[in-house]
């Protein structure tokens, strides 16, 4: 049966799959959205789990206006695609790319000028049934991986760009600012590296997940002037990035690991002055994190604060945005 | 005769020296300024000639509160220190530090903790006949270097310091947003690293300058979007900021060079999505920018607008605020 025939027949079966929508900065479960059709060169994916990410909560603030499937941490089984993915678990990194433009030629792919992202830039994403994804962009996930665990490949791959950026070791005197999703995996991938870490946030039971796993934390006022090499900006706000910028020494390094919805105050004197140096980064290395995940080294599973049904998307974004509330998971399959 | 006795001579014979005063953002020239005494392990220098840079410009707008004689560009004739540096000509780097501090053991002496700058932090600079600096701080100047050069010297260093923090080479196309005496200067040695160069300013003259050496320029316009792998901005406002962050490509680096007044608006989000770097750059090297005027590699005669006595500082400083003009020079002695 040739992939158009098979569309046709899934068609007749399945007019439509469930999916949350999302339009005008709303968000509402729909079924009747089309099961999409892999182009040339791309996997059909049934999901399996999602996780909602900071990110989301942003685009439904309209920091990207986007209308359709949000939704870019997944994991999933390949229904149509290279026959030794099909019928495998994957995750799959979330930029499509041309391939053919100056920034894919140089080698940053993720930065490709004519990329789409899983969810986020003109191409639906994991909040749904089904996906498509480029087969290139899929990774087999390890036996060893729950599904669960799996889910949080690319939150993890993205905590590893910050070490693919700057090189951090034993020498480096660290600080993470936030204690939420995004800097619970950050510092747990630094913890790795053997630097002096010290994670600073706002909610007990948060830091007490960090402090289980052998690493100081505190409140933002623990952060002394000018006391480390580097800091990681995680919370996503003006306040965390100010502690942050007072916190890292002359010559140091500042990295804005966030996703922003609005513009900051830089102050600007104090970077020239101090020489700082500021890092954006974004998204990572997928193999390294599921080796992380397959060896037991983060341990994912103890963020997991809720796990919602697709029919309860709307009601899991409510929960993730609750204060002191950690990843929720779609149940899609 | 010993220091305190020539100090006594010396009072007796000259009470007072003339000086550039600045207090509550006023400048005016005084000429009952202590001549300062060196003490153990500084040198007293005559000044011969000293620039005026936009930091000092910076500080009579407040850009940091300094009350004394500002100037930290400058060559002079030592007249009181290491027996091998009486009677040479010298210029001398800013910081002055202790040696002992976390930044100075760390080997970033240029921000050591207790450090003061020449005419900017907590002591007296060379807008005068006389001045003190660390022994440790002078560099003896070239022959081959003329005095008017050798006043270059300080700010060549700072222009060169962007090499010591940013690998740059024939692979990289740099854009340089400014055509004042900062950009000048970076111009010129950005091109000697063989990289593709473009300077955008807004003067015909300035940008002449910059063209009658080879180096391409324009106007602002003509720093596309995305299309540099590195940014200098050396305007110090807003305006070149937004520039030289919208110039730059995903992971490119953007070095901010100037003294900033006030806060800048960062777009938070571009840096993270493009992964930006952003790097504060001051004082550089004076040995390179040393040897780089005696090879008559950079020219820096042309940058000299105007020359004044001591007498007239206020005057000059009301001319080097004019727009487009570039260094103006006070003639000491």
């Amino acid at each position: 049966m040739d992939a158009e025939a098979l569309s046709t027949t899934r068609a007749a079966i399945l007019p439509g799959m469930q999916a949350l929508w999302l339009e005008d900065r709303q968000l509402r479960v729909r079924d009747d959205v089309p099961i999409p059709q892999p182009p040339s060169g791309e996997a059909l994916v049934r999901v399996l789990h999602a996780g909602i990410c900071n990110t989301d909560l942003e685009l439904t603030r309209g920091y990207y206006p986007f209308t359709g499937i949000p939704g870019h941490e997944f994991v999933g089984v390949v229904e149509q695609g290279p026959p030794a993915f099909v019928g495998r678990r994957v995750v799959g990194e979330i930029n499509a790319v041309c391939g053919a433009c100056g920034a894919c030629l140089a080698g940053r792919r993720t930065h490709c000028e004519r990329r789409t992202v899983l969810g986020i830039v003109s191409r639906h994403g994991a909040f749904a049934h089904y996906l498509v994804l480029p087969a290139e962009n899929l990774h087999p996930v390890p036996d060893a991986v729950s599904t669960e665990a799996a889910v949080f490949t690319e939150p993890l791959a993205a905590a590893l760009e910050i070490q693919q950026q700057v090189p951090i070791g034993p020498r480096d005197r660290v600080l993470v600012v936030g204690d939420g999703k995004l800097g619970q995996l950050v510092a747990q991938t630094l913890a790795l590296t053997g630097c002096a870490l010290l994670v600073v946030g706002r909610h007990d039971a948060k830091l007490a997940l960090l402090a289980a796993r052998g690493i100081e934390t505190g409140l933002a006022d623990r952060a002394a002037r000018g006391e480390f090499d580097i800091a990681v900006e995680c919370t996503g706000n003006p306040e965390g990035f100010a502690v942050a910028q007072r916190a890292v020494r002359p010559r140091g390094t500042l990295v804005l690991k966030s996703t922003y919805a609005g513009a900051l105050t830089l102050d600007a004197a104090a970077v020239v002055v101090n020489e700082l140096t500021l890092v954006g980064s974004r998204c990572g290395p997928f193999a390294p994190a599921l080796r992380l995940l397959a060896e037991g080294r983060v341990a994912v599973e103890p963020l997991i604060h809720a796990r919602y049904p697709l029919a309860q998307a709307v009601t899991a974004f409510q929960h993730a945005q609750r204060p002191g509330v950690l990843k929720v998971l779609l149940e899609i399959a």
